[in-house]
C-alpha cells in the first residue's frame, strides 16, 4: 500500500477534506460577543460553539439534534498473549448487548435521544442473529502482532472503506453528529501501541489498565506492545504502516469514520483512548481532521491524554470514565448541542432591550 | 430571630429533614457491581448513581426527567458602593429576558428539558408584566451591607418560607429534579461574603471578577466585604445572623429552596457561586442538606471552589462559566440523569449473558 491514496474511495475522501471555516468562526464570534450575557462568561462552551460554525462552515451552525453512536467491533490477535483478563467471546457477547439495548452505552443514547449502530469489522467469535447489525467483518480478528503484522495492507484498506461508508450512510440517514464507539476484548492494547507511535512517547507511558487489569498484567502488556513495536519499527510519519502493524480493525474503521465525517463537514464526537488512538491516525493522514473533531471526555486511560495533548484538543468532561463503548462521547452530546444553541437561542442585547454597556 | 425556629413553615421543614438513606445507596452499590461493565468503569457516574438512591430511599431512583429551574431575582443595596460594572436596572431587564426566552439559561433549559420558572424576590426596578413570573417581593433590594444589616430578621424569614414554598410548589408539580438559578447585578459581592464568614475564609481568598470586573474594582469589591464584615462581625456558627447581615433575598431564596427540596427528598443540582454561598447557610442549619446537593459545576469564581470543598463536593463539570442564571445547573441535568438511568436500564451479566469472571 502507497501512503497516498491506497483506494479510489479512501483517495476521493482524503481530497475532499478541507480545513474548517475561519470566516464562519469570525461571524460566530462576533455574534457571541452581542448576546445577553457578559463576554466569555460562557466559558469553554463558547469556543465550542465558534467552532461548530467552522465545522458547519455557516453562523450560527444547525443544532445536532440528529445523533448516530457508531459502535466498531473487532477481536485481536494479541489477545493470546494474555493482556486482558477478560476471554475473548466478550466482544461477541456484548454486541449482542449493545442490540439487545441492555449496555451503558445504549442507556446513555437513550438519554442523548442518539441512534446506535453496531459494525461488526472483524469478531472473532460467531454473533447471535440480530437485527441492527452492520456485518462487515474484514477478518475473524486481527493476527498478534508480537508475531506478524496486525493487518495486511489491503485489509487496512478495506476497514477504512468500511468506516467512510458508515459515516456516509448515517449522514446520509440524517445524522448532525456522529460519536465513535468501540468494542473488542483486548483494544486497549492496539490503542496504545498507535498513541506511543504517532506520538513518539515510550509505550510504559501511555499503557493503561483497560478494564482494570493488574500490575503483573500491566507490565505484560507494555512488554508484549514493545516488543511489537522493535518487530515493525513502525513511524510517527507512516500512519497506514503503523495502523497496519499494530492497529486493530475498529481502529481501522474509526479511521475512515473520521475521515468520512471530516469530508462531510459533520462534527464528530470522540470517546476514550481507542478513539484517540485512531484519531492520531486519522490526523496524521490529513492533519485538518483535527477541525471536526471534539474531545467528549478525559479518559483515565493515559494514551487518551496523551494523544488529545497531541493533537491540541481539550475534553469535555472529565469523570474518572474508562469503560469505551462510546459512553463518553454520548455522554457529551448535549454540552455540544448546549454550546450550538447559544448561537441559534440566545437573545442579543439589541433584541432583547437589556443594557449592553457598563457604567 | 432565634436560630432554630423562625416560623412554622421553616420550623416544619427544619424538622422534616433527614439524612439520605445509606440502605438504599448500599443496594445501589451491589447493583452497580453487577452491570455489564468493568466495576468502577463508569467513574464518578457511578457514585452519582448511588447518591441518587440515597437521596430518593430507593434503588433504583426513578429517572429525573421532569426538571424545574428557579431562578430567584432581587436587587442589591451594596451595588451603589460600585463593586459592579453594570446599572442595577439590568437585574429587571434580564428577568424580562429570561421570561422572554432569550437567555442563556432558557436555551439550556430548552436542550435539557427543564422547566424555568423566575420568582421575584426583591428587584428595585420596575418589571415589565410577563407571564410566568412568581411576583414574591419581600422588599425592592436588600439594604447596603456597609452600612446597615442587608435585612432585618423578619425579612429573612419571608424569604426563605418563599424559598421552600417555591420548592414544594414545583416537586407538587411533578418535578423530579430541581435546579438553583439567580439573577441580581452585585450577588457575587453578597455570596463572596457569605462564603468569608461561613468558610472562615479571608475576603480576598474567595472574592472573584463575577461578569468581569476590573482589578481597581476587584480590590473595591474585596474592601467593601471587609468593611462590611467588620461592621457586622457575623460568624460562621451563626448562618441566620451572616443571612440577614450580608446576603441577598436571592440567598434567602435559595436557602428555603434547597430546604425545601431536601424535606422532600428532591436532588437539587447547584449552580455557580451564589448557590454555593446559600448551600454553606443551609447545610450550616442543617448538616444533612448537603446529602440532597448534586455541584453542576465549578464556577470560575473562587469563592464557589471554596464553597464546594466546604461541603465536600465534587462539580461534574470544569468548562470555566461564569454566568449564574442556573446556567452550569441546567447544562449539568443530562450527566445527572444519564447517572440515574445507569441502574434503571443497563442490563446485568446474568441477565445479558455476558460473562462476568475474568480468566
Amino acid at each position: 500500500m502507497t501512503a497516498d491514496a491506497p483506494t479510489s474511495l479512501i483517495a476521493a475522501t482524503l481530497a475532499a477534506i478541507r480545513p474548517a471555516d475561519e470566516a464562519a468562526a469570525a461571524a460566530a464570534r462576533e455574534r457571541q460577543g452581542r448576546l445577553t450575557k457578559p463576554p466569555g462568561s460562557m466559558g469553554r462552551l463558547e469556543e465550542l460553539s465558534v467552532r461548530l460554525c467552522a465545522i458547519a462552515g455557516t453562523c450560527p451552525a444547525p443544532v445536532p439534534e440528529s445523533a448516530a453512536v457508531a459502535i466498531f467491533a473487532a477481536d485481536h490477535g494479541v489477545h493470546a498473549q494474555g493482556v486482558s483478563p477478560w476471554p475473548q467471546a466478550v466482544t461477541a457477547q456484548m454486541v449482542g448487548n449493545f442490540l439487545a439495548g441492555g449496555a451503558v452505552v445504549n442507556a446513555l443514547a437513550r438519554e442523548a435521544n442518539a441512534q446506535v449502530v453496531v459494525v461488526d469489522m472483524g469478531i472473532a467469535t460467531e454473533l447471535p442473529a440480530a437485527d441492527g447489525l452492520l456485518r462487515r467483518a474484514v477478518r475473524p480478528g486481527t493476527a498478534d502482532m508480537t508475531t506478524s503484522p496486525a493487518m495486511s495492507a489491503e485489509e487496512v484498506s478495506r476497514a477504512v472503506e468500511i468506516g467512510i461508508e458508515v459515516a456516509h450512510e448515517l449522514i446520509d440517514g440524517g445524522a448532525q453528529i456522529l460519536v465513535t464507539g468501540d468494542m473488542g476484548i483486548a483494544n486497549t492494547t492496539a490503542s496504545a501501541a498507535l498513541v506511543s507511535v504517532l506520538t513518539e512517547t515510550a509505550p510504559a507511558e501511555v499503557t493503561g489498565r483497560g478494564t482494570g487489569i493488574d500490575d503483573a498484567t500491566l507490565s505484560l502488556k507494555v512488554e508484549v506492545i514493545t516488543r511489537a513495536l522493535e518487530r515493525h519499527r513502525p513511524t510517527s510519519t507512516d500512519p497506514w504502516h503503523a495502523l497496519a502493524a499494530v492497529g486493530g480493525l475498529e481502529h481501522a474503521g474509526l479511521v475512515g469514520f473520521l475521515l468520512g465525517a471530516a469530508e462531510r463537514r459533520i462534527p464528530v464526537v470522540l470517546d476514550g483512548v481507542i478513539a484517540c488512538s485512531a484519531a492520531l491516525v486519522a490526523c496524521a493522514i490529513v492533519p485538518s481532521v483535527t477541525d471536526y473533531l471534539v474531545a467528549g471526555h478525559r479518559s483515565a486511560e493515559p494514551g487518551a491524554t496523551r494523544a488529545l495533548d497531541h493533537l491540541g484538543l481539550n475534553p469535555l468532561l472529565a469523570l474518572e470514565l474508562r469503560l469505551g463503548e462510546g459512553s463518553g462521547g454520548t455522554l457529551a452530546l448535549g454540552l455540544v448541542r448546549s454550546a450550538a444553541r447559544l448561537l441559534t437561542d440566545v437573545a442579543t442585547f439589541d433584541s432583547a432591550g437589556v443594557t449592553e454597556h457598563q457604567v
